[in-house]
């Protein structure tokens, strides 16, 4: 994209609606922009001639040309103040203004209008009713709250002003520096996505970190994420993750929430590390903006202290690293360098008396071990233990080895200091154990992110032409829940399905169970009843002679349910052997935000009752489907746990990815459950079909 | 006990091994005796008749009495030193020397010594390889470490001297104190239960925290802190709980671990609040020591900022509380006191220009909510918010209600101005507000301790002599793995089996089997073959007509398998309807901590794959009985679901407490399995059963 770098680089910015009056708003912005920004500040107000002592224009035509416009006049005023920049050629506007689309109703009219003047004139809008933008290396604070951010290489996008104000007063205690910050307010023209490319292409920004309530179109975010995170990682807390807080987030913004199901496939199929709290988005940000990747995931931790070595070696544990195990050759080389009462197996505890060369002995053995990928270095206060010199060592030895290293120096005072130093080298010291665990598990996190390979969805050959005809049935019959008479879809998309046919006279059920070997199982066909089992709408093992009584016996049963139900006829189908066969579902959801969500799973009570499930959103290629069926906990059952037959789990991976496609193909698809689809030792089959389609449109889904 | 007040209270502290040679420890620890220990404090060394100023005596048995005394000496005048003490009438004792049993062989003989003279002499002694105790009411620092504690309410014991170092400068720092502290070290003598006592019994206590790496006897810690949960919460750092941290903890203090499930189990049992980091520790200690239970779990928050009130509103969704669902007339209260754009649903946001006064009204209405049990006030910083002002305000409406209320008040230096005012009244201000949720979820953890009612174990009226003749014919045969041929032993403690019997030949078979109604199933019965079903070993429904030949059959088979197996004869056994009924499987072993766990899961998969399954340390009455049934996932599968008959529950809670008491009758009984227990609606039966016992000693378990 790029062209956001003036909106964040921008040698004149005016103020629209400055003012000097005590407590305003414009006047808070004026200030702020006055106070470090390297570039020229223009105020605009009609009603003054001077404003704290810059010239002030009447209007955005008479005033010097500027590159970006902070707009805080009235609601009423906004929409024309674009206008005017927009025939002015500036290109960027932060709206701080707020009354749209938050407080509904004409608000939100207004807010079309906004879009449609930034649309016009190709604008690149912040909010509106947004805290503002800063930028730290040309020192723009141009927002009406915090004080300036300390420079960094971290760049952060906020949906709660708020949540900026509280986190930079205390970012700036701690030392912790931003590139850009912006408060997104209402995204009525850049969002989120935008962001992430901008700053995705930005070398200054090493890591992205947002707070989000929700993600305008999860599709386009996702897409972008992932080649973005090929390069810079993204943290970030989505609020509204438990129902309560959905509520809350929707009452909020005024956002349709959207399932944290799939916000939670679809961040993950980005790329993105999700942070469940203001201090993991902090301690994963502090490691990712200052560490190298580490190679691999085996942890030494170098301490003085058995204690707070075994808490750290629980935080290992409870990680997805490990801890390393030392070659022969690090062992021999600790027991050389440390005392006989130091312990030289890892956790390295160089015992008490240990002072910082020790520890600096200690950690360039464990980081020359081949099975070390990354360190801890973890101290209680000790009086022979000088944290300032430990910090140096510290120092020294992670670039010495470019390993990443963390910190946990506990205690006051000392630590505190040590901290600074550490930090100023990108080494981030942390008060728990835990914590300094989970800053490198961020970066294993991210290095994975990195090293996988998403495959392209495989176009399978499949009979499209086909597919649109039996959903263009269903339209005409102005039927939105289809069932086990559209078992035809899933054979135009090459799904297996049992021999058989839906026929609607006893003669030709006959003459269907005729040409099949064996028993059949049949079936009353009808969209208004939906549990055939419950009422004896099912039969199986039924032989050629009876097929004739058990068709008309089911039509009566059914009538007898429910007198006006549509019924379609009767499905015959082939009676598969289930023995050491296991029952998989494949359903699809569309998902407000992120459009196709696939879900898989094990039959009857694994999903319904253990809610052991995996969620993608499609299309997704052959590696992703394949994960799908490994990351159940019941995986192990069609794998040939307990001495069962291995299921045809590439089967079942082949008709996950075919669904991927179909309902890709088809947006009218709306939901859509293959439950069962049996996998057995020698193949699958999709037993049994429900789907619910948008019958107004087709190929694109009305509902899009 | 009681008796462990003159530990803590001493009038005169001698220091054994006292010297004022830089850099000693028998210095450090005089120096902070000094610094501000409000009673005397006696030198004893042969070498000097001054000791940085007080007069020093060269024995014990020549020094004035004492109280307490600390021990410096080297290892080796360690024991003869408590004799010493011991006869001069010294009751208390802190070893501060190391080079007992944590150096294994030569230091392990020696700290039986230490036991031995503590015994004689009824002394109690805290250590060897301390860091020394506190005090602070009298301000005695007795250690060579930190510096002094701040006084307060939470008493805190440590297996780690370090720990308590680190620790120490932090909470300082943050205005955190403490009653007692204590390095456990060794615990020769006195341990972790030990000191729950003790504090369990001091008014001055409010909180016990801990951080263990071991509990000597699980059993008699979870005796005592079941008793001292009714007053006192304790919360306690276990570390080691995975696998790699119980390696490390191994390694650490030389102690056997025992199982993380165990722990789990016997701690939730003792009414233990578990904390699994620092920060966690002392999240909950604050809130625990300061604020009222809360009477319900609705939580009320009150913002000035949309952002921050959703993260908090997640927060509750994670916990074990939940958002409060506000009354009408509070709804029309909030609607009163605030402006238009405020939202007065929970979570109830002020908006941006909320000042401290309207922070107030909000709280004090929700506080009035009969739905409301806690709160938590969360701020973002603003230009009309004065923090000073909002703590005030706090603190007031908090003591008008007498209902917990936890601060979020975010931001830099005023917040933590207005942290430290808060912490004066009880209230802790957290950083984050999932760390302030998580301060009230514990606050309701501990409210459920004490409201839970702990029933006595149900004494069934068993046949315990019966019971011991099984047992003791597989001590007589010498034969330590038992199976089918010991379901007597279930008969004999009411658990139901099937009709049947074992028989060694195939006469006897087809009797046996003439007397059962239908057909039989028989087993080859084997304490040599374990997997019966792989080998053929097992036939199920054997008409009678076909026992006889079934019996050879199932013998030459396992003959074949192996030719040396013992071969006890061949179980006849009732062939029971299964369909509709649930296997279960009640499994029993021996924690070395904790004594017998019992467990309890479906079986198959369930237990072998998702792992689903409940562990309580026995005897366990009904209660905790059917909440084992209650809590695995599967649970609903039992109960009834999908559309299947309800099991017999209560038929599977009883068989779990009679099992509870007949391994608690017989501790020789190390492991057993009850695979599986088959639940059906109308009742349930033991099918399979294997044990191992200690052949050793039938009613005491030789292994304890």
């Amino acid at each position: 994209m790029g062209r956001l770098a003036e909106l964040f680089d921008p040698e004149t910015v005016a103020v629209v609606g400055a003012t000097d009056r005590e407590g305003a708003v414009g006047r808070a912005i004026l200030e702020n922009l006055e106070d470090a920004f390297d570039g020229d500040v223009v105020p605009i107000n009609p009603g003054r001639d001077e404003v704290l002592g810059h010239e002030c224009y009447d209007d955005v035509s008479n005033a010097p040309p500027t590159d970006l416009a902070v707009i805080v006049v009235p609601p009423d005023a906004v929409i024309e103040a674009l206008y005017d920049l927009g025939e002015a050629g500036t290109q960027n506007a932060v709206v701080i203004t707020a009354g749209f689309s938050e407080t509904g109703g004409e608000g939100a009219e207004r807010e079309r209008e906004l879009r449609a003047a930034a649309e016009e004139y190709d604008l690149n809008v912040v909010g509106p009713n947004s805290l503002g933008i800063m930028s730290t290396p040309n020192g723009m604070n141009a927002t009406f709250g915090p004080e300036n951010a300390l420079e960094g290489s971290i760049s952060f996008m906020s949906q709660s002003g708020a949540f900026i104000t509280a986190v930079l007063e205390w970012a700036n205690e701690q030392g912790i520096g931003f590139q850009d910050v912006v408060s997104l307010g209402n995204k009525a023209v850049l969002d989120e996505t935008d962001f992430v490319r901008e700053w995705g292409d930005d070398p200054d920004t090493d890591v992205i970190i947002g707070y989000l309530e929700g993600i305008d179109d999860g599709d386009e975010f996702v897409r972008a994420a992932r080649e973005v995170t090929d390069d810079t990682p993204i943290v970030l807390v989505k609020a509204g993750r438990t129902d309560a807080g959905a509520q809350a987030a929707s009452s909020h913004t005024g956002a349709i929430a959207g399932s944290e199901q799939a916000y939670e496939a679809g961040l993950e199929q980005a790329g993105v590390i999700r942070a469940h709290s203001v201090q993991e988005l902090f301690d994963y940000a502090r490691a990712l903006s200052g560490l190298p990747e580490p190679d691999r995931d085996g942890v030494a931790v170098v301490t003085n202290a058995g204690g707070p070595g075994v808490l750290t070696t629980d935080a290992v544990g409870d990680s997805t690293l490990e801890m390393a195990d030392f070659a022969d050759g690090t062992i021999d080389a600790l027991r050389e360098a440390m005392p006989d009462e130091a312990n030289v197996y890892n956790p390295i505890d160089a015992i008490g008396d240990a002072d910082a060369n020790r520890f600096g002995e200690a950690l360039d053995v464990a980081l020359n071990d081949p099975n070390v990928g990354s360190a801890v270095v973890v101290s209680a206060p000790t009086a022979v233990l000088q944290y300032d010199r430990l910090a140096e060592t510290i120092i020294e030895k992670r670039e010495d080895h470019d390993t990443p290293v963390v910190a946990c120096l506990m205690g006051g005072e000392r630590a505190r200091a040590a901290e600074e130093v550490l930090r100023e080298f990108g080494i981030p010291n942390y008060f728990d154990p835990s914590r300094a665990v989970s800053g490198l598990d961020a970066l294993a996190t991210y290095r994975d992110v990195r090293r996988r390979t998403i495959d392209e969805p495989t176009t399978f050959d499949v009979d499209r032409e086909r597919a649109r005809e039996i959903l263009a049935r269903a339209t005409e019959r102005d039927d939105n829940r289809l069932g086990v008479e559209s078992m035809d879809l899933l054979e135009a998309y090459g799904i297996p399905t049992p021999d058989g046919e839906i026929v609607d006279d006893p003669d030709r059920a006959q003459a269907v169970a005729g040409s099949i070997a064996g028993d059949v199982v049949m079936k009353i066909v009808s969209p208004d009843i939906s549990h055939k089992s419950d009422i004896g709408g099912v039969k199986i093992g039924v032989a050629d002679d009876d097929v004739y009584d058990a068709y008309e016996n089911l039509v009566a049963r059914a009538r007898n349910y429910q007198p006006d139900a549509t019924i379609l006829g009767v499905q015959i189908q082939e009676q598969l052997d289930l023995e050491g066969a296991t029952e998989t579902i494949v359903g699809v959801n569309r998902d407000p935000q992120f459009g196709p969500l696939l879900l898989f799973g094990l039959g009857g009570i694994f999903v319904e009752i253990l809610e052991d499930t995996s969620v993608r959103v499609a299309p997704i290629g052959e590696n992703e489907a394949r994960a799908m069926v490994d990351e159940i906990r019941a995986a192990p059952l069609l794998r040939g746990a307990r001495g069962r037959d291995p299921a045809d789990v590439e089967g079942v991976v082949e008709t996950i990815q075919r669904l991927s496609q179909l309902v890709t193909d088809f947006p009218s698809i709306l939901e859509l459950d293959v439950n069962p689809l049996v996998a057995g030792p020698d193949g699958v089959q999709a037993i049994d079909l429900r789907l619910t389609v948008d019958t107004d449109d087709l190929e694109t889904g009305g509902h899009q």
